[in-house]
């Protein structure tokens, strides 16, 4: 189980350099925490700076989001938030959230989720306020992701992916087309 | 300044309770982030546990953030929610998120949250989904301080309480009236 393997390093690291200052993090402690060995993180990731690189990066995250023509871009960003985390028990856009934080590769998180989803949403949009409403945008994504870490057995952790588009996308579909 | 002291003291426990584990935070460092001594803050709190106690509790800001009629719950949230960070830097919900880990003392911040905020939202709605539209008036409120917290210079952070409230409050209220 390769892909296994890499998807929990991936997790533990998210993690690891959410919670930690980079210097503090070490690939021992990540895969101490992933329950692999720290030579399969070098092997799937080349180093400790590689494998930050890949938790910074947001563009495939993005891609799945956003891959849906502008009249139906709310439905299908919610499904596959949704989806995504049933699937994998991840969420795709979280982790920024953790990196509120000060220190530079916070800073580099940060600027990665501008630049490669909060952007991306504002090149689609039109008119003077689509900065605004393409960070309103994300803001509900990161929402709704919070509130399924929280509540791992609440309401909008066991309903359908259909049910929450329902009542939850219409917002986001607002700010594409207000 | 004995005021500034208390919230100073706030900000800096909810971040210690926040990226530590409960056994590994102490009120020296806590101190020494806020920028007053470990005798300030027993004399606020009283002891680490009562400060830990201070830093879970919602009741206020639920308070004030659903302090409106049904019918403008939505709007008044929102503009709360924007108003209160501006005046405080500081956000009345978000540190639930950082919550999101394992630990006891995560677990009750995660337990008063859905106690104190998503009960309170659910107890005024009407209907089959209220559970779960609750939930997602609370995800509401979530993306939007993440939104503000993560971008500070951004859209978001810098636009008018009203102009974000004209954009992003019918998303809240369409789930108070759906």
């Amino acid at each position: 189980m390769v892909d296994t393997g890499r998807a929990a390093i991936l997790l533990a690291a998210r993690r690891a350099f959410a919670l930690q200052p980079y210097a503090a993090v070490t690939l021992r402690g990540i895969a101490a925490d992933a329950g692999v060995s720290a030579s399969l993180i070098v092997k799937h990731f080349g180093s400790k700076e590689l494998l930050f690189d890949a938790v910074a990066d947001f563009s495939t995250a993005a891609t799945q989001l956003l891959d849906a023509p502008n009249d139906q871009l709310g439905r299908h960003a919610v499904l596959t938030l949704v989806r995504s985390r049933r699937r994998h028990n991840s969420d795709l856009l979280l982790r920024v959230v953790f990196a509120a934080g000060s220190g530079d590769e916070r800073a580099l998180l940060r600027e990665r989720f501008r630049d490669q989803v909060i952007s991306q949403v504002a090149e689609r949009l039109q008119g003077q306020t689509k900065d605004l409403r393409a960070e309103l945008f994300a803001a509900q994504l990161l929402g709704l992701g919070a509130v399924m870490a929280i509540d791992k057995q609440g309401p909008a952790a066991t309903a359908t992916p259909e049910q929450i588009a329902d009542l939850y996308a219409p917002a986001l579909q607002s700010l594409v087309n207000p």
